[in-house]
Order: structure tokens, then sequence, then C-alpha cells
């Protein structure tokens, strides 16, 4: 929204002094109440400000918080996936560090011999596991991944904004994008990461 | 922004046959032109539509994103600086390892003995070095770390969108804030990670 200048200085005068009458407005910058109508419907029609009958004109920004938030939500995961580095199980724990280099993910996707989706592998998990020394070579994987029930996904159709939660919330770095299939297990779509978010957040600027 | 519903209609119209005069989308709206003006106003003056003599309206969402990239613009990394975990040179791999797990973040900052900023270890430069078995109880941090000139970091009064951009274009998940020392060496003050991006976005869906 691009206001004028007097537009500007009337958000000014009623960040400072409201609630405040046009009236009051209109005295301050030596202008008739007439004069200010039109630019005082232009900023409560945007939600700059708002009025209130027998109070006068106070500051609100909702306008624009809520305008972020509509942006946000149009944001589908689907449109931000990337693909997935998926190995299998059995895989032993050093294959899985050096799929991990290879690849240059912060997080391995497991699947079983049905193509189910049954683990999550995160550096910090290859770290953990690397102290163990030679053993790496003969151990598989299976043994240092997250399972179910606690590994956690998001849909395709689901929002950005909701998978950046989830990753807040459960401390992790990336996501697995999954479908069901028709026997009611996982399979791996797509993946998803702070690194997506990151993108998302520098893009918001730049548009 | 909240738009009443004849506005949202012009800018269905506009949007869907734009570029079109404002005679037109009067006779859509079975409206006279002289009822539209003001609501022609509003549209235009917030950025959504935009008139050209002898063109007419047509569809742009600039303001949206203008709105947003302003609002990027307000966040200094000051307000978001998080707890930098700072090692000494000369600390074995070994007992990076164990830092880094018991502190549970991504990246190390590394100090000299006069607390001048020297390099960085990520979770991924630990997670190679791990790989060479016995040593890493006798192998300092130094020889893996990243160093000058290779180091990024930024500054309090930086942008948050800056450290975004810069955690992005070097590839990298958490960024030293340092302060320039009078003998022109840095010391590090604090953090910024792509916990921090994901966390910000996230509030700004909240707010």
């Amino acid at each position: 929204m691009e206001l004028n200048k007097r537009q500007q200085q009337i958000i000014d005068i009623v960040k400072h002094n409201g609630p405040i009458t046009g009236e009051h407005i209109a005295d301050r910058l030596d202008l008739t109440r007439a004069t200010l109508r039109p630019d005082l419907a232009i900023l409560t029609m945007s939600g700059i400000l708002e009025a209130r009958p027998r109070v006068g004109y106070y500051y609100t920004n909702k306008s624009q918080n809520k305008i972020i938030a509509d942006e946000l939500k149009k944001y589908h995961v689907r449109e931000y996936a990337s693909h997935p580095i998926i190995i299998k199980n059995g895989m032993s724990i050093y294959d899985a560090i050096c799929t991990i280099f290879m690849e240059d993910v912060s997080t391995l996707f497991i699947i079983n011999e049905k193509g189910d989706f049954v683990g999550v592998c995160s550096r910090k998990d290859l770290l953990r596991a690397s102290m163990m020394g030679e053993d790496i070579h003969t151990t598989p994987v299976d043994i240092i991944m997250t399972r179910m029930p606690n590994l956690s996904y998001i849909s395709m159709d689901d929002k950005v904004i909701y998978a950046a939660q989830l990753m807040i919330e459960k401390e992790i770095d990336s996501l697995p994008i999954v479908q069901q299939k028709e026997n009611g297990n996982l399979e791996i779509k797509g993946r998803i990461s702070k690194t997506t978010i990151t993108k998302l957040f520098v893009s918001l600027f730049k548009e």
C-alpha cells in the first residue's frame, strides 16, 4: 500500500495521540475535516486505522499481519518439495554415513523391503553412532534410526507453514513428505527442510 | 486490507479481463462509472490495481509483496540472536563432539587464546572427522575447522534477511554474530541459524 505524505502524517498523529477524533487530526494538520475525509476513509478501509464512534481513530496494524498470514497460507508443500534421500533398512551405519556425505543432506529416510517408510536417521544420529568405532561396518542403521510411532511426516497437500511449525515443535531439521498406500503404509514422496523454509523466507523478500 | 464484496468483484473482473476500462467494469456490474469511482480509487491507491490512461485497469499485486518486504526489513539480528557455543582451539575432536551433543547445536565456534574468533566446526565436519577412529582423541579441532578467509559472519546490526541470504548462499546452517575489537580482530557475540529463520517464519504467521 503506497501512502501519500498526508496519510503518513495522519498515521503518525494517530499513533502518538490515538484515540483521537477526526476534528483533532484536522486541527493538527491545519486542514478541514472535509479535506481529510478521503484519506481517513482509505486508512480505515485498509485496516491501518480503526474508527470507533464517540472515541475516535486509533492505530491498528491488523491489515499488515493479516496480509502476511494470508500470503503464507498460500504456500503448499507440493511446490517446495525437494528430492528425498532414501536408503534400505539393513544398510550399515558406515554406508549410511557415506550416503549422507555423497548426497549432502542432513537426514536419510529408511524404507523396508516393501518400500514402506520405516525410519529416519539424522546427521546427529550418525555422529553419535560413529563413536562406536569399528562396529559401524557391521551394525545396521535400523539400530539407531528413529521409528514409528516417533516419526513426523507431512503430505504434499499440507501447507508449508504447517511443516515449519512441525519442525520447530519436534526440533528436527527436515521432514519426509509421504503418501498413504492402499494397504495403509506410507510411501516417501519428497522432503522439506529448514533450508527450504529459509529459502522461502529469502524469496518473500525478493518477490 | 479488508475489501468489500464489490471491490472483490472488481478485482476478479480485472484479473480475468484486464486491461479493462472503468466503463467496461461498470457495465459488467450493472452499475454506473460514478458509483464505482470510490472503489476504483481505493484499489489503485492500495496498489492492488493499476490504471493506465487510454489502456484501463490491470491487476498487480505489488502492494502485498511490498508490505511483506517492508516487514521483513524490520527484523534485526540483535533481536533474534541466540547463545553461541564457543570452544578453544586445541580442543580434541572427541571433546568437540561431546560438546556439540551436550549443547545440542549444529555448529561450534572456535576462539584462540586471546578470545579472537578463528574457526567454525559443523556437525558435518565432526562426522567426517569421526571416521578417523582413535585419532580423534589426540587430534585438535584446528585440523578440521573452517578458518579465515573462508568464515562467514554477521553483526548485531545486520538484518535477519541478510543473515538468511548469507546462509543460503554459503550453504551453512548457522552464522556467528561478531563484533570487531579495537585491534581489528573479531569477538563472537551470538549465533543465528536456519532454526531462527524457521521460528521467525512461523511467528510471522501467528502474529
